[in-house]
């Protein structure tokens, strides 16, 4: 059976004592229902992700000879910039591959840590083949985002951290992408505490490692499509499938919609940035997708490294999915007095208009009607039924309500 | 000299153990340039803002009697959250007095705490009309936002908090509204290292305790005008002043612009919710207003507590702002291969299309015209300079670039 020294994971954590943070340990008001939620915030960690652990570690543990060959990683996200920092702070030429799709904030910010960038058309399997092209040319040192035993190890101080802030941890949530950070979490917790259990949690649209454990062998999705872009992996590598085997209790799926509606959540209430990735166990908890209860259960948040264009569009979703902004077209005949009457049908109500458009004469449409279309903030879906109620007992028609 | 007793904040000290949290101590790397750059993060605080440990404190003190007859606050924000879950944790009821104009979500969240919510039709001035004839019949203690004693001694034990974090620490940046907050972390700080600087920051637009400092005298602004809305106070308290005059040593101010910067930097790069009044002292930074080099300097994160509504608009005004989503319309020919042509050149530049709009024959057009609305990721305003003169080189003719 595959293991992990545990003297390693010491070893990642000595070295990783002069660099990285050790993040924060929030306890969750709001997610505290059924069990007791506390939040391990790597968004907070340095370069915005628990990267940074593993690849410092791994760069650490490089001969002299090795470190002056230069590294070479492909990424477009949280890694590119784990490396790129460890890579700085260890005076290591660093050259990373990125698929010229990746959002131009996270080419920025791997640009501003000193790493020499290659944008690659395509998309990340053009850019790994370029990769590993340069590497045989020049001889770099390919540092592997989760497949690898000190990378594991590095992400597996995050575990050591957890017994440190609560030595009653009852289970671990971790997000699964490559694996190579719930690996190293399980296989550390469960030599400290065998007793903890440790859920992985992925996205429904690329469940490669769910899909895997339940095949018995790693299995090679075909596509996958989620917003949380950081766990978007085909494959689970050979390292990190055997650790998940043997020390992952449970592995869970959660859908985008529940993804977004986490990440607004640690918005609001809890004032973090998470990307897709770093709320699916967050997610995992508010949709009750975990039969534990009176527990201590602590959630990593992996990272919150999301474009912040893309934050925009999962707000807006996460919203209109939990009714909290209701859209409405309602039919008005032609005369004065209407868009006041149904303004205050609202206003009576406690909605808040956030858009109105009125039309006259428009498509699909009589030629003496008009149409009202109307955006507001609601307090949920029960809310929005009320109004529409009102409206309808006030003789209105209501032509659609698009959520 | 008005003067706050320290014995008073320690007790606040040992008061709040029991509720607050001591918030995390960040180091801003990328805002550390002429300075090393410290944010105390009390939007991660309970409640999302620091005005729990004067509520909290405040009611603590109230006498048996006092207690029995309830309390009563006037706030559309984080004074409102802070008293309500203040007087849930001391078995108290709370009545609060909200502007009916107050988004959503926050009336929401102070309800959650289990406070008594009125929502009174107008502004803030007509809420607290209501709240004081509340006061009249019910005999309730009001709990005022800022200028009450016990009030300012809570906020002090940020002061405390700040100096066990960094004993080194050379100045101190903090947002001021009505005043409560620097009054009580300059009158503390000034007590235990004197040398300490204190800087208060204010929305230009919202400068009620800078205009009442050069005036020698509390000046009520005749309008306050701000998106930093919990600092948009018209007229600074009695004990503020006199704090502000005695133990701050400079107030600085920003724009709406420059705080909606801040805003988007700590979202992005600290991966934290700042509302606008807790960004202020960032602003400053970022915008060089502090006239310090290779200081330690904390600026003091007041609240996350922003709408987010309102957060996607201010991410779009700063990308804007910065450079970093241009917008482009094009006169276009009609004929083929234009919209390519115009694509491949963006491409060529490393721009990233994010909306197009390709309109044909409308008003102000010639008939055989149409033209191109471009919006795209750009880096800054000399790379978006760089693809118009591109584009200009190929023949376009560039029709507007609103930004």
């Amino acid at each position: 059976m595959i293991s992990l020294p545990l003297e390693k994971v010491y070893d990642a954590k000595d070295v990783l004592s002069k660099i990285a943070r050790k993040t924060e340990f929030i306890h969750s008001r709001f997610l505290s229902r059924k069990n007791n939620i506390f939040l391990k915030s790597e968004n907070l960690q340095l370069t915005g992700s628990f990267k940074l652990r593993g690849a410092y570690y791994k760069i650490s543990k490089l001969s002299a000879e090795q470190k002056q060959k230069g590294i070479i990683a492909c990424s477009a996200g949280n890694h590119a910039q784990g490396v790129a920092l460890a890579a700085r702070e260890n005076n290591i030429k660093a050259t990373i591959f990125i698929p010229a799709t990746a959002p131009l904030s996270k080419v920025e910010a791997t640009r501003a840590y000193g790493a020499e960038i290659k944008l690659i058309d395509g998309v990340y399997d053009d850019a790994y083949k370029e990769a590993v092209k340069f590497q045989n040319e020049t001889g770099g040192i390919f540092i592997h985002p989760f497949d690898d035993e000190d990378v594991i190890a590095g992400q597996g101080t995050i575990a050591l951290e957890i017994y440190e802030q609560l030595k009653d941890v009852d289970a671990i949530v971790v997000p699964i992408g490559g694996g190579g950070l719930i690996s190293g979490i399980a296989a550390t917790i469960k030599q400290i505490k065998p007793e903890c259990k440790v859920y992985g949690v992925q996205a429904q649209n690329a469940d490669s490692m769910y899909v895997s454990i339940r095949e018995h062998k790693r299995v090679e999705l075909k596509h996958v499509n989620t917003f949380a872009d950081g766990t978007a992996v085909k494959l689970p590598g050979n390292l990190t499938f055997e650790f998940c085997k043997n020390y992952v209790d449970e592995i869970i799926t959660v859908s985008d919609d529940e993804i977004a509606s986490a990440v607004l959540l640690l918005m609001e209430k809890e004032k973090i940035v998470s990307e897709g990735s770093g709320a699916l166990p967050v997610a995992a908890i508010m949709f009750d997708k975990i039969s534990l209860s009176n527990k201590n259960i602590v959630c990593v948040v992996s990272g919150g490294n999301i474009d912040v264009n893309i934050l925009s569009r999962v707000i807006n979703r996460a919203l209109l999915k939990t009714g909290r902004i209701s859209n409405l077209t309602v039919e008005l005949l032609d005369k004065p007095g209407q868009l006041k009457e149904v303004s205050s049908i609202i206003a009576h109500y406690g909605a808040n208009v956030i858009r109105v458009r009125h039309n006259q004469g428009g498509e699909g449409t009589d030629i003496n009607d008009c149409y009202l279309k109307i955006s507001m903030e609601t307090r949920d879906f029960e809310h929005f039924e009320q109004i529409k109620r009102a409206l309808v007992d006030a003789g209105y028609n209501i032509l659609s309500t698009v959520q």
